[in-house]
């Protein structure tokens, strides 16, 4: 069980985790300079608390702090995690901007969960190249929560779905997901050893080849970016390629919503 | 072909239908105050130029109307529309902030289409219920066009798709997919009339009646915002209730999502 702690004072030195969050935005690489993961609102601080991510504090108003006591004595959460509760001014002060969901979560980062062990007992995975928008990428997790895809390879050129507009879309997704970001080539390799059939959706694929894909056991669909979509050199690695049918010259859909569709159309449909 | 027309002064009352455009977003019933359609971007403001939406003027920088001239000679563009050149900032300054798209078109609005009509030629079409957010609506109206829905049919409590975030979400297709804002009885009794079967897209609906609908002619789903779903109201007026499968206790799908899925999986997968 955390400790509630009620706080004052913006400028106290124990809410650095949640300070000036706006300036962290813009250092993906490393959110406050510390790599911390944040997560804002109830829906996403409870699955943070629920996520194998140490979790460090969180800052909120009251009655938030108490929609969460329930998970604040969660398992997974150690004694000695402070809550601090303050008003939402006090909050605003502290982050640099009004926040409306009125609480926050800070996380230090997990270790990286073994690649051929999460690919010993996963079913379908995503192996993603060139997901280099934070939206995107989170909305893409969400998807792949919903619709039983069991983990991501975060593959070149992405995003870190850890930063916190990433983990904020993804509605805490991104804690519950196992990902994995690694190179495409031992990425590849990896899903080779384990038995997986590689598709990549592309818009050059066969709708039939999509439909022939349903349902398989260990499959993994590799996705790029809306745009360039896949680089040849990951085309080349797939075993098929699948596509999605369009309608006439319309532009392709958004990647997130593309993966939505294949993780569907590709599932047991149970 | 419109006339291209330098300027360079910022208060120049010819551009008046591109000013302060972050004042009219807060007003989304009434754009501008004047209810026009913008469209943001040469992808979009070429959608627009290829609509049935009536163009008034484009403001741009030279490099974008001159990526547009082609367009601009179109057989739907009259002789008169003036197409305003300036430079970034002077366009800064006109519409209120820093526009990194380099291109805006205004136009009217164009007639509703004939709802008997529509749904004369219609296969497909879309039914919504309280979609009330802009983006999800824009997005929306993307996943149709790309996925080969025929017809939106806007019904109670939704955003205006031709609100300017909308058409920029949407990727301009709001201006191409033909849609008409009705009440829920209306529209369900036009759909009864044009022989549609009613599929309600709902948590409590099921997976199987998703896969019976799938590829029948003059299919109407009925989407219900995130969060609250479709009205009980609604939900009866449906011949069937559909369900996309959904693994463990995830949250629903962002409803444009939803409805790419849904679009996918009703279609006749050519």
């Amino acid at each position: 069980m955390a400790r509630v702690v009620e706080v004052d004072d913006a400028a106290d030195p124990r809410l650095a985790d949640f300070r000036d969050l706006a300036r962290a935005d813009r250092r993906p690489d490393r959110p406050g300079g510390r790599g911390l993961v944040l997560a804002e609102g109830t829906v996403v601080v409870r699955r943070l608390l629920a996520s194998p991510y140490p979790p460090r504090a969180l800052l909120g108003v009251a009655r938030r702090i108490s929609d969460l006591a329930g998970d604040l004595r969660g398992p997974h959460v150690p004694a000695d995690v402070p809550a601090y509760v303050t008003d939402a001014d006090t909050m605003a002060h502290v982050v640099g901007f009004h926040l409306n969901r009125g609480v926050l979560a800070s996380a230090d980062r997990a270790p990286a969960p073994d690649l051929p062990a999460l690919l010993a007992t996963a079913r379908r995975v995503a192996l993603l190249e060139g997901v280099n928008d934070h939206e995107n990428l989170g909305a893409l997790f969400r998807n792949a929560a919903a619709l039983g895809v069991d983990a991501v390879l975060v593959g070149p050129g992405c995003a870190d779905p850890l930063y916190r507009r990433s983990v904020r879309v993804s509605m805490g997704h991104v804690l519950r997901v196992p990902f994995v970001a690694c190179g495409l080539a031992p990425a590849v390799a990896a899903l080779r050893d384990a038995g997986f059939t590689l598709a990549a959706l592309t818009p050059g694929g066969d709708p039939a080849a999509l439909r022939a894909v349903a349902g398989r056991d260990r499959l993994a669909l590799l996705l790029g970016a809306e745009g360039p979509g896949l680089s040849e050199e990951a085309l080349d690695l797939a075993d098929v390629r699948v596509r999605i049918p369009m309608a006439g010259d319309v532009d392709s859909l958004n990647v997130a919503t593309a993966a939505a569709v294949a993780f569907h159309a590709t599932g047991g449909g149970s």
